[in-house]
């Protein structure tokens, strides 16, 4: 990289796209009273005494005089949940705070809910800066809460997770992990993980008879119910899950499911009796959730999930989801 | 939060941490030849054309004067892996660059090697900017790889994961997740994700008559060869696993195991035939877990395994490792 060369617009971009960044609306005011604000994300911090912060505008941005002529503005930290927000005011547009719910700052400056946190602002300095302005904010007043927040990264939403240590507990051997299942190797933290939620709910089941497996039979027929025995059996099979045909005679015997015809094209009911039972297993399974979840951060828990989905997704391969439509043969009941 | 009051510097502090950045280390060379480089992540982009990107110095920072004096300096955006170097420079100090491979840029500015992207600037404008210096810079010439970035978040070093619609399949019904098993439910998207690293492992085990739950048995011999039953019980025992005895008996008439005693008290040893069907299977793992993390983006891969090893150490709960040193009564063999 020794020789500069011309400086490719698009590949610059990616450069500093690969820079992460949290994503922010600036609100203000107009001389008429007319409500502006803009998402950016080249806010950052400047100074702690002064508290002062900065972000840049474009010069061809339409607010642009509006921000040129208030005297007071407010930088929203968005949350995770806003990406919706941060998108409508990423728009051009005159209406970008119709239908929302807003209070009055500092000279009436707009502000925003359900942030993670608001600085209220009044300009400091305006500098040059090539195609933007930078704007440094003493910071007046703020405010923030727990919300984790929204996270920009690489041209897109994203949430931060906590980094951690590849060792998982006192017994690891991490450098041993080239000829073990050690705590880098994946299937085996998938495996650890679902352990670690299925051990906690083996007393709500046991309590019912019941195993992990042979649940989700039983939860198939809520989802489902008036399946036949080979649509459900269908379902099952996606997941590797096998003896429905037992699981759907002890069911029957235990009066929670009711069976309609025989063999594979039999067609099973969940009994109110049934519909109990799943629901509260239901009930206790969130309730070990709320434990296990709360046991990370706010933001971690969402990026946890949000990755488990995206990793589902991503490795699905056909695998159909057991509660799908089945087959295209399968009639919707 | 209308009533301005005075800015407590602590509260400040977490609310501006609520605001994710990367992480940049900033270097140049002063002009006795020394090299310099402190931790920012006070970057970010500026302008596109021309190519401007700004950071701020602390004006007690001791390499201010260098940079102040400096034509050039280079922006490092470091890669997830980086934050034993971010920590480094963050520290004040004289030898931040004893033992690192570096290369001259523009200026003869010290780049650091194996950073998400480098940034060689010239300084277009320096500006007040309360207890710091504002640095405003033209991007003379860049590069970047494909690492993933390290991120800041909250105090603390995190990754970034790409956000998704909690949606996972055609098939959900994600307004029906109050009452079913829903995507959005823990359990079920641990389970589901358990599945699909394990619906793939079957053909290689079953290649070796084995399931995944036997299999671990084997897999532990080779992690602790020469266990008691006893112990290796114990082990398989703290992740809901039975049926040793039998598993035991059935890998000795394979020869995969050699047992020396009877009953409880025997101490099992893996052969050298056992021991190359569980290097086979974990080759096979391996290419599978290759397989499943391509398919997200590196980043994302290296948050997933971040927060399924921060799920599985925050929900332990006592549950012990299987691999780890069993019972206090437990010799090392």
């Amino acid at each position: 990289m020794n020789e500069p060369a011309p400086i490719d617009s698009r590949e610059f971009r990616s450069a500093l796209g690969t820079f992460t960044t949290g994503v922010t609306i600036v609100t203000a005011r107009d001389p008429d009273g007319r409500a502006v604000g803009v998402t950016a994300n080249s806010f950052n911090s400047v100074s702690l005494n002064p508290p002062m912060i900065l972000w840049s505008l474009a010069k061809s941005a339409r607010s642009l005089a509006t921000f040129e002529a208030a005297r007071y503005w407010a930088v929203h930290i968005l949350a995770a949940n806003q990406d919706d927000l941060s998108t409508r005011f990423a728009r051009s547009g005159d209406d970008k705070f119709a239908g929302l719910q807003s209070e009055a700052g500092l000279g009436d400056t707009p502000l925003l809910m359900n942030c993670t946190s608001r600085l209220q602002c009044k300009t400091a300095f305006r500098y040059e800066g090539g195609d933007h302005v930078i704007f440094v904010g003493e910071v007046i007043a703020f405010d923030r809460n727990d919300l984790p927040p929204l996270v920009f990264h690489g041209g897109q939403y994203a949430v931060a997770a906590r980094k951690t240590e590849p060792r998982l507990l006192s017994g690891d051997s991490p450098h041993d992990s080239d000829i073990t299942f050690g705590a880098d190797f994946l299937g085996y933290l998938l495996w650890r993980a679902d352990r670690h939620f299925r051990v906690r709910v083996v007393a709500p089941l046991e309590a019912h008879g019941l195993d992990p497996d042979s649940f989700m039979t039983l939860a198939l027929l809520l989802h489902r119910d008036g399946r036949s025995a080979e649509q459900l059996s269908w379902g099952l099979e996606q997941l590797g899950l096998v003896g429905l045909a037992q699981n759907l005679q002890a069911f029957t015997a235990r009066g929670w499911v009711r069976l309609e015809g025989n063999g594979p094209t039999a067609h099973a009911w969940l009994t109110e009796a049934g519909r109990d039972v799943v629901l509260h297993i239901h009930a206790a399974s969130k309730a070990i959730e709320s434990d296990l979840l709360g046991r990370l951060d706010p933001g971690e828990a969402l990026a946890f999930k949000h990755l488990l989905r995206r990793f589902i997704v991503q490795t699905d391969g056909g695998m159909a989801h057991p509660w799908q439509s089945a087959k295209n043969s399968d009639p919707e009941p």
